[in-house]
């Protein structure tokens, strides 16, 4: 049965039927009394009031509790561009997360528009209802564009998932990696596979947390990033500029020769040989799903930590380890905009988690560990105090 | 204490605190074996369906319970133009009645900007998500040209619910009114107050009813709508042309002379002296919230028939009698728009609840009579086949 036929009585599609979500209600409304305090003419006291201080729209609406799960349906799982409708059914299972796993009350917004502009100013006109925006699935590298544009527009979180929550739970299983290992993440050579949303965030975010970035090397499609590398553009062009500083040149067997740390989030094979030329007591992360880059039965042979995004082997990198609580804290401390230091901080909060458990199996606590989220989001919203952006 | 002032101990302040929607999970998520069907890797095979057959969107999403309710915040119940962060406890509160009368869930959409090309590149890019548009509280003529071009660009029902609720509310009432008081709607003589968003809709849905559009006057701020009148467009122009075929010029008294049914929904005030002048056994509407136009109890000296849009009084033309049945209706047939037929049968549905019950005192149902959004429903999906818009 090829994958796009439906079967009505299988158990994926049972389950997806009608959707995944609800709209509930907080209020009774069983009476003429409770109408005419939930709706007319009580509420218009409510609205006169807001109108008059407009930072009241936190206390007495939904805003405080509520982000908006936004994508184009560009770049959707590994299912590629699919478009908005077919990416309807991933957005109302991250709006289950969030719930689930933060409280939070997030609506899927699936845009009939893949145009830059279009989106940045969709999404900026219906920002009013959301208290935060989290961008899903839309490909880079527009993504960088969207994101920056919309942080500046907005005074609420905006956060692209793809690439900041992976990067979160990267930097969380590293810094636990290099704990076990008794290294220095500024010591580490990382070699960083694939320069797409998830490979400029990591590489961004393992910056921002300690690790050297003149001992990184990232690869796209065509091999190793550096000065070499000519008609570079926009992120590719600075990390570029940034990292290389030995000006290696080649594909990612060259990137791999000696080096401490693999993160693998290209989907692209990597080969055992190009595994087994890392350093010894090396770390590898092949976060490419259902495949990962290389088999991690493979590279336990060569290196001593190994992660997967897969939830069928240890040390599942996983996202929802960090969007729950990193919205939950921004909307705690009514965050304008979400910094690295909080992102570092998310980081940390994850990795602290499983402090005391540390195995070269349990490097991040599961994604159904309830200790997180909270821990998440007390350490995001105290980074968001600390850097001043927040207003609560 | 003014009116925008807060007090948190406040029964209408208190119940509004925090909001008053949330959006709940329908599937369960303790486990990992819940993880992948819910989200990946089950959830894919879901999206390559519908990426293969876009229609099945219907089946595995919740757009087939789901509208958006979307306001720019410019004309806010009697508030006027407050914005969008002002309306949203409002549209909230909509979709608390959406979800408790209709069984929908409808998702507040507050809109950033006034501007009509804006508000309709933004609604039809986030249409994918939702099964319908609730359009609220956008001020005249800007909602015509709005809800009109939504239509057109949208397969999905778009309703602008101040106009066709009230127009539905106030057909059913008069539909009643008539039969109560051995009346033809054909024969009734008819004065329109008002020229707005609500007015231009009611004159429509009445002649689509089955009142005479010659027997029709229409007043606007100005006097009476009419080939005198210079420099009208738009919709003012077409009712201009279409309705007072005796050519009265004048004011609202010169509108009321002899007529046997007075719609006010303009607000403003129409003195006892020019209700007096209407024709005996007489029918008067006065819908404006919170002050009617004509007192209540004044105008029951001189008709036969009186109906406001309070709580307090008989007769509540509430728009809750029509929108939860309208929209649970045309998403039952799936229906890509509502039509006049679509609204002519759910007035008559509203209007049969209190077939057998009719008192002058009782021409509607109560807002809170659990047999209308049913019936409603059940008459506009019918409608909506024989229509032929209906795609189920």
């Amino acid at each position: 049965m090829p994958s796009s036929t439906v079967d009505p009585a299988d158990p994926v599609f049972r389950l997806h039927a009608g959707g995944k979500l609800a709209v509930a209600s907080t209020v009774p409304l069983t009476s003429r009394d409770d109408l005419s305090l939930a709706y007319t003419p009580g509420v218009a006291r409510v609205c006169e009031a807001i109108a008059a201080d407009p930072a009241l729209v936190d206390d007495y609406t939904w805003v405080s509790h509520t982000v908006a799960v936004v994508t184009d349906g560009s770049a959707v799982l590994g299912l590629g561009n699919i478009g908005p409708r077919a990416a309807l059914p991933v957005m109302e299972g991250k709006a289950v997360l969030f719930k689930q796993f933060g409280g939070i009350d997030a609506v899927p917004v699936c845009l009939d528009t893949q145009d830059v502009d279009e989106i940045v100013a969709t999404v900026t006109a219906l920002a009013p209802s959301f208290g935060g925006i989290n961008l899903e699935d839309i490909s880079a590298p527009r993504c960088f564009e969207i994101e920056r544009r919309l942080d500046e527009a907005l005074d609420i979180p905006v956060f692209h998932d793809d690439q900041h929550g992976t990067a979160i739970v990267v930097l969380a299983a590293l810094r636990n990696a290099a704990t076990l290992l008794n290294r220095k993440l500024g010591d580490l050579r990382v070699a960083v596979s694939g320069a797409g949303a998830a490979g400029v965030a990591v590489t961004r975010m393992l910056v921002a947390g300690g690790v050297d970035p003149q001992r990184v090397v990232v690869c796209d499609s065509r091999g190793i990033l550096g000065r070499h590398r000519d008609g570079l553009t926009g992120t590719k062009a600075d990390l570029a500029a940034t990292t290389n500083a030995e000006g290696r040149t080649g594909d990612v067997t060259e990137a791999l020769r000696g080096a401490d740390v693999l993160v693998g989030v290209s989907g692209g094979r990597i080969p055992e040989a190009a595994v087994a030329g890392m350093a010894p007591g090396g770390i590898v992360f092949a976060l490419a799903n259902p495949t990962p880059e290389v088999d991690p039965e493979v590279a336990a042979r060569h290196v001593a930590v190994v992660a997967t995004g897969r939830s069928d082997h240890p040390n599942q990198i996983n996202n929802v380890l960090a969007f729950p609580g990193v919205f939950q804290g921004a909307l705690a401390a009514r965050a304008t905009t979400i910094t690295d230091t909080m992102k570092v901080a998310a980081a940390d909060a994850i990795a602290a988690v499983v402090d005391g458990e540390l195995t070269p199996d349990a490097i991040v606590p599961s994604p159904l560990d309830p200790r997180v989220a909270p821990a998440v989001a007390e350490a995001v919203a105290e980074a968001a105090r600390r850097a001043g952006v927040a207003r609560a």
